[in-house]
Parts: C-alpha cells; structure tokens; sequence
C-alpha cells in the first residue's frame, strides 16, 4: 500500500486546556481505504511519544518506509482497509509535521521553541475532531491507539461521546503512576540541562540537544521492554569479549563492554538526529497531565460514565510500563457503569513495546474485533 | 555510640583483576565494639553504592551524622557491637575517604581523575583482606552486605572460604541483569557527555559534572523504590496546585509541577554536591562486572562450591532492581551444595531501599542470626 502524506490548515485560535490558545496551525495526516457513502467507516488512529501520522502503508520509491502500525492496518490486515477508511493525524506540537515549536510563532514571527504552549490528550483530541469535522466524517467507527495513544482514544469517548462507536485502547492506563511521571522528569531533566538546550530556544544558535535526547531515548527504551525480553536478547553478552582471558572484560568504564550498552547507545544516537527536543517535553508533559478522574475526585467511574460507546482494552503481561492492572482499572470503572467492554490480557514477553509487534493471539483479537464492526456497517466480511 | 573514622596506608602494589595494579593507596575505616581475645568476633560489613566505611554510630558534635546502617549495628542492636567487633571499610575507588580518582597518582604525580584502574568486587574483597590482616583478623565471624554490599560478601565466601564463618547476603544478586546493566548506562552516559566531565579529568579544570551527576542520581533514586511506595508517598500530588482551577495543572515542561519531580531534582542535587564522578562510573562498573558464574560457563552452582561457610540470604518482594527471584538462584546454587543457607523473603513495600529500612520481621531476622553466631562464640547473651 503506497500512501501520501497530506496536510490540513486551521486558521482560528483553537483554546487549549491550559488557558493559552494556538491559531495558523496545520495538522498532518494520512488516509488509507475509502469512505463509504454514509460516512461510518472511518477509524481514527491516535499516535504515541515518538510516532506520527504515518500509521501504515510505504512512501512511494522509499525502502522501509512502513507506517509504525503497518502490521496491525492495512488490506486484508486486522484494522482492514478494504472495509475502514483509517485517518492518522500528527498532534499539534509534534516535529512530524503538525505545527510544532520548530514552526513560526505567528504573533512573534520567531519559532515557538520553548513558547510553544502547552498541549494536552485533551487539546490534541479537539483538534483531531476538527479535522473530521473538515473531512466530512461526523462519527467514527472506532477511535484507537496504544500507550498515550490509547489515552486519546479513551479521551474521544469522554470529549465526544456521541462521534465514537468503538474505543479500542491498548497498552495504556487512566494516567501516570509517580514512577512514570519520575522517568519523563529524569528524561526532561536530560534535556533541559543540556547547556545546547538554550532554555528552548537552540534553533537559533544551530544547534541541537543532542546528549539530552540520547539520555532521554536511552532511558525510554529500558522502560518500553521487559527485564526478560531484555535478558534474552542481550543478557550479559559483551561487544568483543578479550581472547584469552577468563572474563572476557576489557575493563573500561567510559567504552562499551555488553551488548546492551551498544543498542542504547545507538537508539539514542539515533533519536538525537531526528526528534526535537521541545516535542519531548511536549509530549511527556502530556502523558503526565492525562487524569480524565482529576476532575471528578479520583474518581475514575463517575469520570467515565459519559462514555457511552463499546471498548476493547488489550494489556500485556510483561508491561511494567502501562501494566494490565491499570487497564483494569479502566474496564472496572466501565463495567461500573454497565458499558460494553472487551478486555484482553495478552501473555507476552516484550513488555510495552509488544502493542506494536506480531503476536497472534494479540493481532487475532485486534482482527475479530474489527471484523466484527464490520460486520456492524453492512460491509462485506 | 560516637565512633572515629580510621585510616591505614598501604604500601605494596595490589594487583587488581583487570591486569592494573595499585600502590601507595589507604583504606578509610571505622570499628565498633571490641576485638574478643581470640579474635573469633569480627563481623566484615561492605557497602554498596553510595555508602561508605561510616556505617553506624554518630561523629563527636555532628548531629545527623549516623552510619548507613545505624538501625541495624550498634549496641543492642541486631549486629550487636556488644557482642561483635564491627568493621566499616570504604572501597578503593570510592569519595569518603579511601584512595579514589580524585587523589594524586604517585606514579604521575597529577590527580587520578579517569585513570583511576578499573576496580572489580574481587578486588575490593582482596584489599579488604590486606585491613583485616593488619588488624589481626585471622577469620571473619561473619561478612555481610546489602546489594552491592552482598555481592562483596558472596565474593569474600569464595576468596577467602576459609576465613569466613558466615556469610550474610541482602538484596543482593549473583550477577547484575541486561536492565540494571542499562540502568547504570544511562547513568554513566548522564555523566561522561557533561561538558564538565572533561573526559573524567575536570578536578584541574575547576569544574564538577553536576547535571551528569543529578541525573544519574534521579534514574538511581527510582530503581531504589517500588512503583507502590512511590505511588504512597507520592503519587500525583502536585508541588503547588493552581487555586480555582479544575485540575490545579499550571501547564509547564520545564518547572516543577508534581511532587516526585521535587524529590527526585533535590536528591540529585544533594548527591552531586559530594559524590565524585569518576567514582560513580568505577562503582557501577563493579556492578556490572559481578558475575562469579561466568568463569564456569555461566554455571553458578559450580562458581558456589568454592565457598564452604553458613549463609543468611534475604530479599524483599518489591525489589525489582535486585529481585527475590536473583537471591533464589543464589541460594539455589548452594542448596545444591549442600550449603548450610537460611534464607528470608520479606514482604515490604519499599523496593530495594528496604534492606535499609526498619521493618520488624527483617530486623528480627536479622537479630536471631547474629544472636545464633555469638552463642557460638562463647559471648553472653
């Protein structure tokens, strides 16, 4: 499936939660499959930290440009597209090309940087919803996502209870425990105190952050697989054990001697080349500040009861992450207020990062469900 | 109990593991209570990380300045230095007062800095040997540790069996795993890419690397607690919530806005005021080094024979830095053995920090042990 990557203008002021307001943004997407006559066909696909819009199917003339969820979305796949019309949409203060602080400051006319206001799950699933607005699609099918993606789509059901039919929310949870917010404040740090940060505002002194996203990327990456996914591809192996010696160390501190040391590195180096800093902030401070229960008192089902569409919630066993007990507490809180809720608790080794990998009881779940949705709209099956 | 720290200097190079050797190097040191006469009631305790040879007692006019372990060893307590001769000792490679990186290398006369050799438990168990000798201990009564204070005491049951009646091992493990591995990655890349690191030779510039140092400390801090006494203690509290305000947020990425923010940024802060940066990578690469098994092709039961003394193993359910599941294969491997070994798993909720904390079963445990080893001794109970 080869796709385009597309772009939206907004020109009004859209209100944040915050109080600020933003106004000349653009919101990327893509599309896959077609909209059917009445318009109920349409799945919104929510985005994590470090994705984008381009959820599935390859650029033209691009080698390994598959979408992050190319398995999971595309003909004949599990979210089919021979049957949905899938939207993916970059949020607002991303650097995937939504309007973020490398854009212009339209009231300064200097880049956002670190002004860029302060975006929530909240703003971005107001923003998502104009853009269906502007696409013609007035409900969706299902809204879906993993991680803080799956927070989006549980958000859609509270903010816009009559446009969703299906919430699919995978991996995720009803807000941080004080673990995570530790470990987004640890990788913030990172970056804020890397003297190339400049207070936010390093576009205009060339350069980049770079050793705080290493650190930051380094530190996602322990927390997005499990100790024993970990332990089975890397162990305790070396890069290049001595000859000759029992242990096989070279003996360093600052030069790597196990393989784990290698593959952070690299995703670290490789991250710093392409993420922005300002979108990291951005993004975690988002994931901190979800909590639909806040405002009701911590209370999670009087928070959902304006939810009234179906769910599928899917956790995995080994996500220390976003572990199946806080996806619990979400079908409990609905379940409390008698809504239709599927709930699938896969045995898997890989920790947080399994939402996005090959597993067949995962992506047999994920199948049935749509098939049955399908089946719903009148499509053929 | 008003204690006085200690030094002994010592002369002869010490060959270390990695090929290198040491000379001209002293060891910081601290005893409570009184040698008996036949020198048979010597207790051996190593620290871990971040402690040092002050391990409990108070400094003369220094309020607050207790040992690490001030609740578990001391008069009446239940390493009772009543009973026991108690010894402190600060590693080589360390900051509180043993040679460490930032003394002068008698060998270039210019400080040490990050040619500090590469130091390994093995090695800090044979310089501790070298103390023990000065002092006229022929045999430890018992060695003890907790995390990689524990591994020091495994290592002492195989270095020297026979200068060892017992070994006393607490959260520890028989080696470190590809995620604490990582953990203390991310740390030494935290410290080693400051600008102020200087390639581990910023004692001449004048400068500390202090951001490396805050968030080495933070990623410590959180492998130290358990996601639920974080949660307890902290959860989602912010530091100063907005009044009139729904969600009390006041929308930032960069100040303070949650609670364990504020802990986690003050404990970095403290820690890289006084802890040497250099020493931080030294002590973690002993960590990671750690691994008896593999000079017997990974097999630990075969690496345990060696050691011929009784053992008390204690792990605590919510450690998952050095989990249950690691002392289990320690004591695993010496059942099979046929090793005396005793072993505790003490449901707390404290994480890894527990074996540092009061909780009456442990202490207790603790207690009847070493009340069992000074009967043996002929002391008054």
């Amino acid at each position: 499936m080869v796709v385009t990557p597309q772009s939206m203008h907004f020109e009004p002021p859209l209100a944040l939660q915050s109080g600020a307001s933003i106004r000349d943004y653009r919101l990327a997407f893509e599309t896959y499959g077609t909209l059917n006559a009445d318009g109920t066909n349409a799945v919104l696909v929510c985005h994590a930290l470090n994705a984008s819009h381009h959820v599935a199917g390859v650029y033209a003339g691009q080698d390994k440009s598959e979408g992050w969820w190319d398995n999971m979305i595309g003909p004949g796949k599990p979210v089919d597209t021979d049957r949905f019309f899938v939207i993916g949409v970059n949020n607002l203060g991303s650097c995937f090309g939504s309007t973020g602080p490398g854009d212009i400051n339209p009231d300064t006319g200097r880049v956002y940087g670190a002004d860029f206001p302060v975006v929530t799950v909240e703003d971005w699933v107001n923003a998502q919803a104009l853009l269906l607005d502007r696409l013609g699609i007035r409900r969706l099918a299902a809204v879906m996502g993993g991680s803080l993606g799956g927070m989006q789509a549980l958000s859609w059901t509270l903010q816009y209870p009559d446009r969703v039919g299906h919430a699919v929310v995978v991996a995720s949870a009803p807000n941080l425990t004080a673990e995570n917010i530790a470990f987004n404040e640890v990788a913030r740090r990172a970056i804020v105190t890397d003297p190339d940060f400049h207070g936010g505002h390093f576009y205009a002194q060339g350069v980049i952050p770079k050793r705080g996203l290493r650190i930051a990327r380094m530190i996602g990456h322990i927390t997005y697989l499990s100790d024993d996914v970990m332990n089975e591809k890397f162990g305790r192996q070396l890069r290049e054990a001595v000859a000759d010696s029992v242990t096989g160390y070279r003996y360093t501190t600052q030069d790597i001697e196990f393989q784990i040391e290698s593959y952070l590195r690299y995703q670290g180096d490789k991250f710093s080349e392409y993420f922005d800093a300002n979108t990291y902030l951005l993004i975690t401070r988002a994931l901190d500040y979800f909590d639909p229960a806040r405002a009701h008192g911590g209370n999670l089902t009087t928070a959902l009861q304006r939810a009234t569409c179906k769910f599928l919630l899917v956790s995995f066993t080994t996500d220390w992450r976003f572990s199946p007990r806080r996806s619990r507490e979400i079908v409990k809180a609905l379940l409390d207020n008698r809504r239709d809720v599927s709930y699938a608790e896969i045995d898997a080794p890989h920790g947080h990062d399994a939402f996005l990998l090959d597993d067949g009881r995962y992506m047999g779940i994920m199948r049935a469900y749509f098939a049955g949705i399908a089946r719903t709209l009148g499509a053929t099956t």
